[in-house]
């Protein structure tokens, strides 16, 4: 095993879910050791979460600012390798940039940034500062997702056709931000969540879900964005058509008001060849269909996967992996960049966040004109 | 049980697999007869036919207007009670007229008629008749489409926000056209088939069950038309944005160039309270979520349903039925109300098949011009 | 088309379910007709019946013996070609007996008798008298079960090693025989409903659905039996091992106090080669799984299935077909052997009931001597 | 978090499987660290392992022996605290022993021991100890399966009348141990693996999920054992009849033959008002049906749950989790304990290790005899 990496969260305090996923995710294979933090704007909640995780009080910090320009001054050996940012959306750049600058790699959480300004000056920063950026676009780290892609790759499916990317929740469905509910309280304020709610939150993942599979860059879309719960500026339901370069048409929503939903994010693409299936929620089963055979279900951990999945694969088929498992596939991949070693596992990178925040603000403008938007070069 | 009524069938020939539907769910519950029929524009084909199916050598027809006449003359007691029109849509117009301004009951295949004057003239002779028209958008005759529906009008899903209907068939993804299959020769013939392939063939029958379930009626609608057969000058993929009146919102996609996927028309409903999903391909259950509780799985044949789910229930519980028993339905409730007797099953009449064709054009309109139509009010 | 049969029905009155099955299978495709019944054993509800269904009254007969010896009397061309027997099972035999006597064709509900000595008895007449008999196994009318059935036969499996055939109900869980539940009442007495209760009901369908797709027979059974509702003196669940001849091993059950189960049948074949699995309650699917492949999803309908499946199969992939479809595949097959046609459908024989017969009876010794049973030549 | 626990394993080294698992599952929560070893009978791959690991080479150890009285002379603060043994199984016995004696705490693989005496040994030295002891049937971590048995412990399924548990594998359909496959050499080999194949390895978890969930105890039961592969002298298939002190009744079998099979353990419990239903392979969900009302699909992670099923429970519902996460589950509980520290999370202990070994071995004495055994009492 290679040597173990040193990482501090910033965010992640205590009632944060994803902090503790992020830190799950980042030790599941041994790879890596938490050692400094910034959990939370008020010092005293930073503390308490750092005793809970057993950190030495010297290495949690008040603040962000005061973490990167500390650990920057430790030895090699001591300091830590990157950051884990798992803060409200708006705070990604600043975070991002601090670290960046300071010299460490970092581990992002999506949407990348709140404007495209931003998200641009994120990219010039890691190119320039020669760091691993990632972003924790985590659904791309399943093993059947990797599969998928390697079909589309190989040409199984032919020429694409036709991409439909769902990802209704139903969380949301209620004014939950009014009840004092700290997710729901930052995701719809737009000076910390951003410009979009369902959009940011969701259907980031779902545009970047549908990219990473079929590698379709988007030309155009039209936008449908509703808010129904009273109270809201931001859209909690959100429809888009699509057209991509080449040809291929796509519908993608991301609903937060789909009574009932839990995190049903879905794939389906079809090709001239065959199509193909995938379901968040029954992660370790790909749905392969052609004109004039059965279908195929692939299952994880088989010997007839191709490479990447079984590279992102720990278990013997039919032993459940999860959520976590594929998170840690996007750490795994990202910590051996860091390493500047060689991985079977590749990551979500700067330019994959900057063209989601271009997705989310043309989606944004759709919504707002009521037509098609092109959208441009998405590479920045 | 009632007195057996007679019927004739115009289209339906050799090879044409509808019209043994019409027959099969026409009779099934040993209500009507087959007693005539002009089964083809090929009198050789329409007698091949007749006598296949052991009719009267002389009820047996070379056209429909021959039909029309000549049963009309027919004594009370022999003569067709009502004709089913399984033709390609082009005819079902001047078929329907013919046979209403006869004084016969029509039963008639979707989408209506090709143009919205077609339409409107139906409605204006069904109304000055007096006879019963029955338009066949069979899948509302599912007994769990009509649970749906009576959750819904029942209030169980509180205010509706979202409606998500599919209807993704793959058997047109390459041109069978070309190799004279009959069925995709007319579909994909515009003289023939209509303005529209995809929406025309299996659009209008989402259209027709979102609507059959909610209640809700469109006010506009956003399309992206593709061909992606070379060769086609209509399209055989449509996918739309949708805003009910109301307030609520909804994606309906109609497909018929993805690969694999069958007759896999589903519906899902959004309200306030709970949702609830159906899927064609497993028609016998309805899932219905709520924000608090267990999904729950509702099956057919189950005394906890409610009246108009069990008045379209044949068989207990666990005895799987299907298309031709939900066809069948439509049947039953179509003929009740020619015999001018109560039914709890309700038909498709030709207010909703003149809704359907509107929406069609509608349709059509938006993926020409790019951009949103108003649907007007879509009742003629 | 053949010219049309004519059949007459034994049971089957008011309130009867399978009776109502019988005639819809019997006449889904337009080769029979009902013209005679002896509905019930009250003339009075006989008669009701019969008027119901639109018969001549002097063909609604009072009793099974009257009805045999009238229509032996009738011409050619006007009386019954065959009778269908939907009786309690008490009266399969006397009234198949009476109507292979009078010259008769036989359609005969399972299982087939009361004891082995009837079973026999039945063997006998039909192989002395040359008429057709038809045991209503109706489940391996699926088309997807003949699927499975030419699997086996072509090797697809390799040698087959592990049978499980489940059939679990709740819908007697509690004893609605004391609430006058005709259906519950004649089944848990004894003298009607014969030696056991869950065996005959729907054990016999799990047995005789593997047998028929594996062509296994069975070596010898040992049986637990027991009776979980108070006041009954018939097994109400059933759970058996078994040894096929050649080295196959089976797990068998039969359930009717399996709360909240319908008709969940379920056959899964494990050879050394490939498994399949097939479920009623899904009845157009079949898997397929190998040691090194995906599973597989066969579909009725498509053009990848047997002559057999397609045989069987009315409607197009996608459109599902049910129960009757499935029960109306053994009457066409058995009505083709009236007619003394080739057919592409067989269908369950005396012989095949008599073996069910036997398999109960093998049973309900294991059970009460609490060991292996063996089944001595189960064809008589 | 409380004080991190360091733990050695014994076994786990190169090639295996399920060391590497409990490796993740003991550190997913970051309570323990992996601190020593023994990894393999082999010194070199012992040595090879623990660099793989980064351990300090001086708590690699060349055997137990050596690492159980090396480990008891460091100093509180640097010695393990518990011990994993994930060794083939006619090691458990010696290994558990001489930890137990050395006054550490163990966590065992399943099934405990080769033999009902060795059994009862360690459950005595378990008893004089003081020490905890952790068999890792690890089924019983998901949450879903605490929901199943806190379902039944409320009384929601009234009086348990039948279980039917089931763990069919295909991975041993051929003779892989002939192909030099570690894990199939060990499990096939009586010496190592003990007197039963399929009953051991995965007939000893359904034996223990059924009984978790249930609460029931084995009064006698039926088995016939099968080899199926030539050159093999353990049972590769088990099937069994079960009488329930009470008077329930279950159906369980085992088998590693059943090709295309993954690990589809599965467990379906029928009481009097309720059953339930719930599959290894889609952890995440329990079926609930009910007599009268809609079948319910509870799912993890929602408010409606239990209190246990809260307790192991790291995610929000609809992000899956799996095999891992239920294994550490069995981990928190077992290491809350080893802490003195209460917690609402339950694991398997050595009482529970002795009733499946008996469960086994009564297996292996009805299938030789081909009778009913009577377990007697369960408990040592």
């Amino acid at each position: 095993m290679a040597a173990r990496l040193r990482f501090g969260m910033v965010g992640g305090g205590p009632g944060a879910f994803i902090g503790d996923v992020h830190r799950m995710a980042a030790t599941l294979d041994g790879e890596a050791e938490l050692v400094a933090g910034a959990f939370s704007s008020d010092p005293g909640r930073s503390g308490q979460k750092g005793a809970e995780l057993g950190l030495a009080g010297d290495r949690v910090y008040a603040s962000f600012e005061e973490m990167a320009a500390a650990e920057a001054l430790l030895p090699d050996g001591v300091r830590i390798d990157f950051v884990v940012i798992a803060t409200p959306n708006h705070l990604h750049h600043p975070v991002a940039a601090a670290f960046l600058d300071a010299g460490f790699h970092v581990v992002c959480d999506k949407p990348m940034t709140n404007t495209v300004a931003e998200a641009d000056d994120l990219v010039r920063r890691v190119r320039e500062s020669g760091r691993v950026f990632v972003l924790t676009h985590n659904y791309t780290g399943y093993p059947m997702v990797k599969e998928a892609r390697a079909l589309v790759a190989a040409g199984r499916l032919g020429t694409i056709r036709k991409v439909v990317a769902e990802y209704p929740q139903g969380w949301l469905a209620r004014p939950l931000e009014e009840e004092g509910q700290k997710q729901a309280s930052w995701r719809t304020d737009p000076v910390r969540g951003g410009a979009a709610l369902a959009l940011g939150d969701i259907g980031s993942h779902a545009e970047n879900l549908a990219r990473y599979v079929t590698g379709l860059e988007i030309e155009a879309l039209c936008a449908d964005l509703t808010t129904f719960v009273e109270g809201r500026t931001l859209e909690d339901d959100a429809n888009l058509l699509i057209r991509y370069r080449g040809g291929a048409r796509g519908v993608l929503y991301a609903s937060q008001i789909s009574v009932g939903e839990e995190n049903a994010l879905s794939l389906r693409v079809y090709g001239t060849e065959a199509s193909l299936a995938w379901r968040q929620e029954a992660p370790d089963e790909l749905w392969l269909k052609t004109p004039d055979g059965p279908e195929q279900v692939l299952r994880r951990g088989n010997g007839y996967l191709s490479a990447p999945a079984h590279a992102a694969t720990r278990l013997p088929a039919g032993h459940p992996e999860g959520f976590i498992e594929a998170f840690a596939n996007v750490y795994r991949g990202g910590m051996a960049a860091m390493r500047g070693e060689p991985s079977a596992l590749d990551f979500p990178t700067v330019e994959d966040g900057a063209r989601g925040v271009r997705f989310i603000h043309s989606a944004v403008e759709s919504g707002r004109t009521g037509g098609w938007v092109e959208t441009g070069s998405s590479s920045p």
